[in-house]
C-alpha cells in the first residue's frame, strides 16, 4: 500500500484504520485451515465510508476483503492477495421491522440471533438458522448463501434476500431488489450477490424477508442398525409427503463424539436421525406420528417421540456438539475442515454416507459424517494429527474421493458454507460449463480485481494448498 | 439475413425454419400492445439445435427472440430489432418428476397445467399459478419470473428454479444450479438468468423444485364499502400474522365487468377482497374464522366464508374473469395492458388502489384494479377507445402516473409480468443505479447484443413508444 493511500485511509477513518501487526494477525484467518495477514485493516461505520474506502483500493490497485464474524468454514474472509481487510461488524443496525410488510431492513453487521430475538417478540423469524447463530453476521450469510438444519421447509438465505445496497467495486452505490415481497424489474442482481463472497461488492444493507414462528413442535430420536435403512427412511419421509422441519443425520464417529464431548446420552448405534416437525398442533401431532411410522416400517431399532422442548431440546444440543465434541475425540487429533459441506439428491444420502465411510477406511482417516439429511446437506469433519505431514496427504487424497463421489451421484460440492478457498478446485470442476460465465461477469463488474480476488474461479491450483495452512509463522516485529 | 445463413438454416431445421409472411405475421405479436415482424421463424427440437442456431446468429450478427406461448404482456417476445424469432415449444418433454428427491426436470416447452396435472398425481405441485395457465410455457415463466396469486405464500417461479440449462450468445451450452435444494457452489446464474427475459441466453432445461399439494382449503369472499378498509384488512391479516395462500383485490370497475360478463353475482361494493387459506384442515378452519374475525374488525360490511370448492371456485372463476370481462365492459372501448403489473409494500396497497382511481379520475380513463393483494401485487387495465389518439395520449399520461405514484411508495414497477418493452422506460427509473451493471454483465456475455435486443434496460425511449403499437400496417404480399 502506497504511502498515500495509507493517508487518505487514516484521515478518512481515524482509529478505525489500523495496520498494526496484532490487528492483521487477529484478521488473518476465519474458521478454515488457511491465513494470510492483510496489509491493513478498516473498519467502516456507514455506506459512504464503505464507498469512499472502495473508491481509493480502486484507484491504488489493492485488494480489499470484506468480512463479518470470521465464522466461515472456507476461508472467503482471508485475504490471500493482502490489502484491506474491511471488518463490517460495526455496521449492526436493525433499521426496520415492519410484520405489516414481512421484511426488516438490517445493516450487514447484525448477528443472526440478535435479529432473530428482535424478530421473535413480534412473532417472526428469519430462519436460516446457521451453526454460528450466535456469532454469525447477516453480510456474511448472504456472502456465502448461508443457511442450516431448517433449510428444507424454509429455504437458504437466497429465499429471504429482497434487496441489497451494495458497494460497487468502482465505490458507486447501487440499489437492487425491492421493498415488496416479489419483482420481475430487471437482472435480479440481489440473487447473484448472494453467494458472491465479496468478490463482486461489499453490501451494506440488507431486506429481508421474514416469516413467522411456528406454533408447534415435536421431535423424534430414530435409531438405525445400519445407515442404509436410515437413509431409506429420509427418502420414505419426504416422498411421504412430510415436510420436516429438520432432519438431521449422525454416524457412530459423531454419536461417540457427542456422548464421550457432552454426556448426551445417545444410542450407541451406527446411525441415528434427529427428526423435527413443526406448523399448526394438530397437524404436528399427525406428522409425528406419520414419521414415526414410516421410520418404523423403515427398520427402525428404536424410536423416542417428544413435544417437550427440554427432552428434544437435548438432542439438537447434542448434534450441535458433534463439532466441539470431536475435538475432544483423541488427544492427539485435530478437527480439520476440508470436505466439509457436501450435498445429494435427497434419496442419495445413504449412498453418500456409506461412501464416505469407506473413503475414510481406504485412506485410514477418520471421518465423521453429520448434516441435514432432509437436503441433502451432508457435512463431514476430518481428525488428523495437524503435525504430520503424512496426515494430511492422506486426507488430502480422502477429500478428492470425497468430492469426486458426490458429484457423481450428481451432488454439489457445498450446499452452505460457500466456496471461498476450500472448495474452490472442486467448485470449479463442478461448475465447469459456467466458470467461464462468471469469470465474465467478475471482470465486468471488478476490472481492477480488486474485490477478494483469488478465490472461487479465481484458484490457481487444482488442489487445495496445503501451504497457506494454519498456522503460518508470523513476526510480530516486522 | 444473409442468403447464406438462410441456407446453413434451412438445412439444419428443415421445415422447421420458415421465412413465410404468414408464419412471420403469427410471430410479430404476443399478448402485449406491441407488433414488430421477425425476418424468420426456427423451431427447434433440442439443445444443440439451439445451440447451432445461436452459434450462427452470433457468427452472422443477427438479433435473436426467443418464445414460448406468447402469453406475456409486455412485449418481451416482440422481435423489435427482426431476426430470428426462436420458438421454443417444440421442447416440451416432462424429463423426469422425483418426489423423493423434490424436484421435476422439464423443457422449457412444457405448458403449465400440463406439468402440474402431471405432479398431481404424485401428490405435489409448482405452484406459480401465472393467470395464464393453461397456456404458458415454463420457458417462459422462468424468462419472466412469473408468477401469481398464491405468491405470498409459496413464492414466485425464481423461487422453485434449482437449475438450468441455457444455451449462451456464442452457442456454448452451460449447466447452472444443481440437482439439489440447495447449494452455495459459485455465483448462482440460474438465479440471473430468471427474469433475464432471453437477453442472455437461451432456457433449455430447467429443474424445478415442488412442493406437496395442501390438504384443505377454504375462502372467504369479503365486501368494503370503501378501498381503504379493504386495504387496512390485508394489513392486519398479514400482521396478524396469517399468511394466506391468495388473498385478491378487485375495485368496483372489475365487480361491474365480472357481473356483466360472466353474471358472477359479486356484490356491487367499492371493494372486495377474496381470501384463500390451505393446508392442515383444522388450521384451514382456524384461520379462516380469523380472517372473518379481522375482516370484521377492520370494517367488512359483508363476508361469505366457504370451504366448498363448487362455491369458491366460482369467486375464483369470477375474479379470474376479470380480463376478458373488461372487454365486453362498453362497445367502443377496448382493453389495453399499459401500467399492468405493479408492486407495493403490503400495507400500502390501499394508499395505491385509492391514488389508481384518482388517476384514472383525473385523466378521464377507465382503470380497473385487481390483483393480488395480499403480496402487494396488483394489476391496472386500461379501456380505452383505441381509434382515437387522444386515448392513447390520456393513457399514457396516466401510465407515468401510476409509475410515478408507485415509486412514491416504496414499490416496483412489475412484480410478475417482466420489463419487456411495455415497463422497459419505468424499470430503468425504478433501478436507476442498477442499469449500468445490468448493462456490464449483458456486454459481457453477448458481446455481439444479439440476444432479445432493444429491451429492458436497452430501451432508447423515456416513454412507451405508442410507434410500435399493435396494429402494425402488414404487407402479405412483400
Amino acid at each position: 500500500m502506497s504511502e498515500e493511500m495509507f493517508k487518505e485511509l487514516q484521515e478518512l477513518l481515524g482509529e478505525n484504520f489500523t495496520t498494526s501487526t496484532a490487528a492483521r494477525y487477529a484478521y488473518s484467518s476465519d474458521a478454515s485451515i488457511y491465513r494470510a495477514m492483510p496489509d491493513a485493516v478498516a473498519r467502516p461505520m456507514n455506506t459512504e465510508e464503505v464507498s469512499k474506502i472502495v473508491k481509493l483500493a480502486n484507484k491504488y490497485k489493492v485488494p480489499i476483503t470484506p468480512r463479518g464474524a470470521g465464522t466461515g468454514l472456507c476461508g472467503a474472509a482471508v485475504p490471500i492477495k493482502g490489502g484491506i481487510t474491511l471488518d463490517m461488524q460495526a455496521m449492526n443496525k436493525i433499521k426496520s421491522i415492519t410484520p405489516e410488510n414481512l421484511f426488516c431492513i438490517v445493516e450487514p453487521g447484525v448477528i443472526y440471533d440478535h435479529l432473530n430475538n428482535e424478530l421473535k417478540s413480534a412473532g417472526y423469524q428469519f430462519p436460516g438458522s446457521p451453526g454460528s447463530a450466535e456469532a454469525a453476521n447477516i453480510g456474511g450469510m448472504v456472502s456465502l448463501n448461508a443457511s442450516g438444519m431448517r433449510a428444507i421447509k424454509y429455504g437458504a438465505t437466497r429465499d429471504y434476500v429482497l434487496g441489497l445496497e451494495v458497494v460497487l467495486p468502482t465505490g458507486e452505490i447501487m440499489k437492487v431488489g425491492t421493498h415488496t415481497l416479489k419483482n420481475s424489474s430487471g437482472y435480479q442482481l440481489e440473487k447473484l450477490f448472494v453467494g458472491s463472497e465479496g468478490t463482486l461488492g461489499i453490501i451494506t444493507e440488507v431486506t429481508l424477508k421474514i416469516v413467522a414462528l411456528p406454533k408447534a413442535v415435536a421431535a423424534a430420536l430414530v435409531s438405525f442398525d445400519k445407515v442404509e435403512k436410515a437413509g431409506q427412511a429420509i427418502s420414505n419421509i419426504i416422498a411421504h409427503p412430510i415436510i420436516p422441519s429438520s432432519m438431521e443425520i449422525m454416524d457412530n464417529t459423531c454419536i461417540t463424539a457427542a456422548n464421550r464431548g457432552i454426556d448426551a446420552g445417545l444410542p450407541d448405534v451406527p446411525a441415528i436421525l434427529i427428526i423435527e416437525v413443526d406448523g399448526p398442533i394438530e397437524e404436528v401431532g399427525r406428522e409425528i406420528r406419520q414419521v414415526e411410522e414410516v421410520c418404523k416400517a423403515s427398520g427402525a431399532t428404536e424410536i423416542i417421540v417428544s413435544d417437550d422442548k427440554a427432552v428434544y431440546g437435548l438432542w439438537h444440543e447434542a448434534r450441535k456438539s458433534v463439532l466441539p465434541a470431536l475435538g475432544g475425540y483423541s488427544p492427539e487429533l485435530k478437527i480439520v475442515s476440508l470436505a466439509d459441506d457436501m450435498g445429494v439428491p435427497i434419496s442419495r444420502v445413504a449412498q453418500a454416507v456409506i461412501g464416505f465411510k469407506e473413503i475414510s477406511d481406504r485412506n485410514k482417516v477418520i471421518i465423521a459424517t453429520y448434516g441435514h439429511a432432509s437436503d441433502g446437506n451432508l457435512h463431514t469433519k476430518f481428525l488428523i494429527d495437524p503435525s504430520k505431514e503424512d496426515d494430511w496427504k492422506r486426507a488430502e487424497k480422502a477429500v478428492e474421493e470425497i468430492y469426486d463421489l458426490v458429484l457423481s451421484l450428481d451432488g454439489t460440492v457445498t450446499g452452505e458454507h460457500g466456496v471461498g478457498m476450500a472448495k474452490a478446485p472442486y467448485m470449479k470442476k463442478e461448475r465447469a460449463t459456467a466458470i467461464k460465465t462468471m469469470k465474465a461477469i467478475k471482470d465486468a463488474l471488478d476490472p481492477n480485481n480488486i474485490m477478494n480476488p483469488g478465490k472461487m474461479f479465481e484458484w490457481e491450483s487444482e488442489h487445495i494448498m496445503f501451504s497457506l495452512r494454519y498456522p503460518a509463522e508470523v513476526n510480530f516485529d516486522e
